[in-house]
């Protein structure tokens, strides 16, 4: 337990990004800064995890029901192939699906690109006592415009006031927001594009648009940079996960979101009538008969 | 295998509901009239359906991904206590839950009455390759305001045929709609609500109006029978799932969408790109370099 203890003080302080000192090159995606430091270790960590993670979401899912506002959002950030999917599925499978909302955005369509760039992401936000998990969110909207150049810069520019103005109402509203940036290395990623296209099964993860933003890794590395130092306000920081190793990034997610459900602890709430009352009409009048 | 395949072939033809003779008294709710006889059975026989299951999700999914419209939504209705929740949870935490969507319909919000009674329905969709699960539905609108008189007959029994003229535009649209109808017997609600009062940890599921519609109970049984009468075209069966036993109830569906996927029968689509051609250009003239 102290062991398991240690971890959790100590996940979010030795991962959590400085905005004052972004500097993604000297974070090593292949490495394990804080926990296990083999697969083995990490899988056991993380089933140990389950039940209480369990028992934590159900208790956030019973506020939620008796009118709680209480709700959590994991967002998940990476280049292709960092495992964002993967993530959701290891950490998302550990809790119950019926408190889960989980998102994929695409590419916006012609519909949602004729609203504010937050107009989608409104829609899809966790209701109260879920967890959410988006794979990928409203940070694509100071990457793939500026990058792409599709947007004037003095548009992407101003979305980064404009993303700490949401996520504070979003606070102000009972979100607690978590944000992953899934770290790969390019040659990670490198071999997983081969293994995608190499193998048959995996082909349909493969968009030949890959290739082309790969081709802008160092832009994207800049553009990660600036929206990290510029969208870490102290209450909703951003967590940089070390992702060459699929079980290092699943144990650190599933950690990270542990500490934050306890931090919240969510209890299971008093109900607002009399349970000895009701047992007795159950049980003594039953209206049935 | 064998008797693998024997569940399968008949557990559909067992449960599924005649509409020209429904009769709710004659289905057991702890009948076990097809499948397992014995909680380890049925134990036994899920988690060997997991494997495949989650093959075919992932396989429905890739499909969604390129481009393909198909998708399952699993309608759970039930008197309280039925199980609809926890069905979702052993049932559609055999997958991946980035491939779900699950959605607890509630007493409709005076926003949600404002518009026609399918307009939340429609908001909730899954998506092209996603499974979707619906903790009660647009059957609900057929129930509490017949039983309550919320609404004059006229406009609830118009219901029925806008029912299944919005089911067969789902058919039309790529949904395959799975119904079942989880049938419990009075005496076992009223275990459940008496252990929900009992134990301080389960008084969160529990509502002083839980009586007041158990004090309804042959009004609900009526206004089912009414739905699976004249809701149950051939493209769109109801199935009785007996469910006074959870460990059957949860054999039952998962079976049932094995079934439903099966015969979707999703392959691995062919991506519209060449992987030969990709493979050269990553691994010959990676454009990062």
């Amino acid at each position: 337990m102290a062991k398991k203890s240690a971890h959790v003080q100590s996940v979010r302080d030795v991962l959590r990004i400085d905005p004052e000192a972004v500097d993604l090159s000297a974070v090593d995606p292949a490495g394990s800064p804080v926990g296990p430091k083999s697969k083995s270790d990490a899988a056991e960590d993380l089933a140990g995890m389950a039940a209480e993670l369990d028992q934590l979401q159900e208790n956030l899912y019973a506020e939620g029901v008796l009118g709680g506002k209480r709700r959590v959002l994991v967002v998940l950030q990476g280049m292709d192939t960092s495992g964002k999917g993967g993530t959701i599925r290891h950490v998302a499978g550990l809790v119950n699906p019926q408190g889960l909302r989980i998102v994929s955005f695409k590419k916006p369509t012609r519909s949602e690109l004729s609203h504010d760039f937050l107009w989608r992401i409104r829609r899809q936000l966790p209701t109260p006592g879920e967890i959410g998990f988006f794979d990928r969110s409203h940070y694509e909207d100071v990457l793939v415009p500026r990058v792409d150049k599709l947007v004037p810069p003095s548009v992407w520019r101003a979305r980064y006031q404009q993303i700490n103005d949401f996520e504070a109402e979003l606070a102000e509203s009972g979100v607690t927001i978590l944000k992953c940036f899934l770290h790969i290395s390019p040659e990670r990623q490198k071999e997983r594009l081969v293994a995608r296209l190499e193998t048959p099964e995996k082909r349909w993860k493969y968009n030949p648009q890959d290739l082309a933003v790969r081709a802008k890794w160092s832009q994207y590395q800049l553009a990660y940079t600036d929206l990290l130092t510029k969208c870490s306000p102290p209450t909703a920081p951003w967590y940089a996960v070390p992702s060459d190793r699929k079980w290092y990034r699943n144990w650190a997610v599933a950690r990270l979101l542990l500490h934050t459900l306890r931090d919240l602890a969510p209890t299971y709430p008093v109900p607002d009538y009399d349970p000895v009352a009701e047992l007795a009409t159950l049980t003594e009048a039953d209206p049935l008969r």
